[in-house]
C-alpha cells in the first residue's frame, strides 16, 4: 500500500488508537484528517521548523478570536474551506430537490441579535459621504409551486463604504446597514441600502499572513449578505460591476448570485434599484 | 481528474491565486494543503457544523496557549503529526549517513534555560515520597567513528511522580528535573534522577477533547527527555516495563529507544541504575 519510505504502519497505527466508543462519524471524520494530514507532511517531507510556524499561526489565529472576531473562520476561508463546505451542503440540497437560490458563505459578521424593520425603511442609519443609496425589493415565493411565502424573514447585512461592518467601526451606529424584514401579502420585502463596494478581510492576523505568504490580495467583490429565514437559506449577492468579482479573496462568488443594479428615477431617496427574488424550499 | 461530483475546477482556482512572488516552498507546501483539505472535505462531505466545530477547536488551542503551554502542539501530537515529521526528519538524516541515536519530539515542556549541572549532581531537588531513584550514566560518541566526545551537552527533563513538570506545578522548586551536563574527557555523563513514571498530557482542552470523542486514553509511557547538544539531537527514552509502551498517547515511542532500568548496589543515592550511550553525527 505504502509508495513513500516512511514507517508504512505509522499511520495506521494512529488510526487504530481510536476506542470503540468513537461514534462512527467522528471516527470517518478522523480517519479522513489523520490520512490526510499525514500524507501531506510524507509528501512534502515537512520539516519540524515548518511543521512549528504552521503551529504558531494556529494558536496566534485562537488568540485574536473573541466575541467579534473569527480568525480561526478567516484563515479557513481564505484556502476557500467555508466557500467549499457550502458548495458540497449546495450541490448535496440540489441533488434532493429542485434548485432553490444559491447558497454562499455566512461570513464572520452575521449578528443573531439584528432587530428587524419595517418595509421601506432605510438600514443606511449612519450615512458615508461617497454612498450610493440603492433601493433593493423582491418576493420570497417556494421554489416548487412559485407561490409568495408570507411572513418569510429576509435579512441582510453589508460593510460601509469604509470597508467596515458596523460593529468594526466605533463611527456608525448600532446594527447600521443591517435588518430583518417580513415579507408581506404577495411575499414582497423593500428596503434602503447602500450599493456595496469592495473591501479587504482583516490582514493583522495569520489569515493576512498567509495572504501575503501566498502573494494574494485581501479584497472581496462588492456584495450584500442575505439570510432567508423559511426553511433558512445564506446567500451573498454581487455586484456584477465589481473588479473582483472572479477574484474574491474567500472565493464564494457564484454566477446565479451576481446582480445589476440599474438606475432609479423620480426617488428622491434613492438612485439605484436591485430586484432580487428568492425561491426557498419550504420547511419539512 | 475529478472523480467527484462537486465543483472540478474549485481546488485548482483556489490554487492558482497565489501570484507570482509566493517563495517556491511556501507555494509547494500550499497546494499540497489546499489540495488535502479539500480532499478531506468532499470525501467526507463535511458538513458546515462540523466544519464550524473544528475552528472552534482550532480558536480554543490558540486561546489555551500561553508562554508555559502550546495547545496547538498537543493538537498536532494527539494525532501523530509532531512524532510523524520527527520521523520523517530521522529517515533523511539516516538515509544521508550512518544511523545515529534515534530521536523523539521535542514535546511542550522543554526550556532553553534550563542551567548547567555538575556530572553527578542529584536533579531531583523537589523529592517525592513515592519516587524511585535511579543513577543515569553514558557515553557519547562519534556515531561514524565511535570516538568519544568531549565537552557534548546532555540536557535532559522529566515529569515527577504525580505527572507534573516543574514549571506546571508550584510545590517544585525551578529547574527540578531538569539539568544540563558537559561529557568528560572520557565522553562520559553521569547524574542522579527518578525513574520515570507515566503522565497524562494535559486533557482540559481541545487536544483532551479530541482525546475523549475518540476514546483515547491521554497517558503518555514513562520517559525522560535528552537532548544532546554537538550537532544537536532531541529524543526520548522510555522505561521497558511501562503499560503505555505500545499506546503512547502522542505516538513517541520507538524500539532503539526502549531502555532497561537495572538494580544498582551499595549506592545509598539510587536503588536503580540506567547505562544509556548516544551516537551522535560530528557537527559540519
Amino acid at each position: 500500500m505504502a509508495t513513500h519510505r516512511f514507517d508504512p504502519h505509522f499511520t495506521d497505527n494512529v488510526i487504530h488508537a481510536m476506542g470503540p466508543k468513537t461514534s462512527p462519524r467522528l471516527r470517518q471524520l478522523m480517519t479522513g484528517l489523520i490520512r490526510h494530514v499525514h500524507d501531506f507532511a510524507r509528501e512534502n517531507e515537512l520539516t519540524v521548523d515548518e511543521w512549528m510556524e504552521g503551529v504558531k499561526m494556529l494558536n496566534w489565529a485562537g488568540q485574536m478570536s473573541d466575541a467579534k472576531r473569527n480568525e480561526g473562520q478567516l484563515v479557513c476561508d481564505v484556502i476557500g474551506l467555508e466557500s467549499l463546505v457550502d458548495e458540497i451542503t449546495f450541490t448535496l440540497a440540489e441533488e434532493a430537490q429542485d434548485a432553490p437560490t444559491a447558497t454562499a458563505i455566512l461570513g464572520p459578521f452575521f449578528r443573531a441579535d439584528t432587530p428587524y424593520r419595517a418595509n421601506g425603511a432605510d438600514i443606511v442609519v449612519t450615512k458615508p459621504a461617497d454612498g450610493e443609496m440603492a433601493f433593493m425589493h423582491g418576493r420570497v415565493m417556494d421554489v416548487q409551486t412559485r407561490a409568495p411565502l408570507v411572513d418569510a424573514t429576509v435579512e441582510v447585512w453589508q460593510a460601509s463604504t469604509n470597508g467596515l461592518y458596523e460593529q468594526q467601526d466605533e463611527q456608525q451606529v448600532e446594527f447600521n446597514l443591517r435588518g430583518k424584514f417580513r415579507t408581506d401579502a404577495e411575499g414582497r420585502y423593500y428596503f434602503y441600502c447602500l450599493r456595496p463596494t469592495p473591501y479587504p478581510v482583516p490582514d493583522d492576523g495569520p489569515a493576512g499572513k498567509m495572504l501575503e505568504l501566498m502573494d494574494r490580495h485581501p479584497f472581496r467583490p462588492a456584495h450584500i449578505h442575505i439570510i432567508e429565514g423559511y426553511r433558512p437559506l445564506t446567500t451573498q449577492i454581487f455586484d456584477r460591476k465589481d473588479k473582483y468579482l472572479t477574484n474574491d479573496s474567500v472565493f464564494a462568488v457564484k454566477d446565479s448570485l451576481v446582480v445589476d443594479f440599474v438606475p432609479r428615477k423620480d426617488d428622491p431617496q434613492a438612485g439605484l434599484e436591485l430586484e432580487y427574488d428568492v425561491k426557498l424550499v419550504p420547511s419539512a
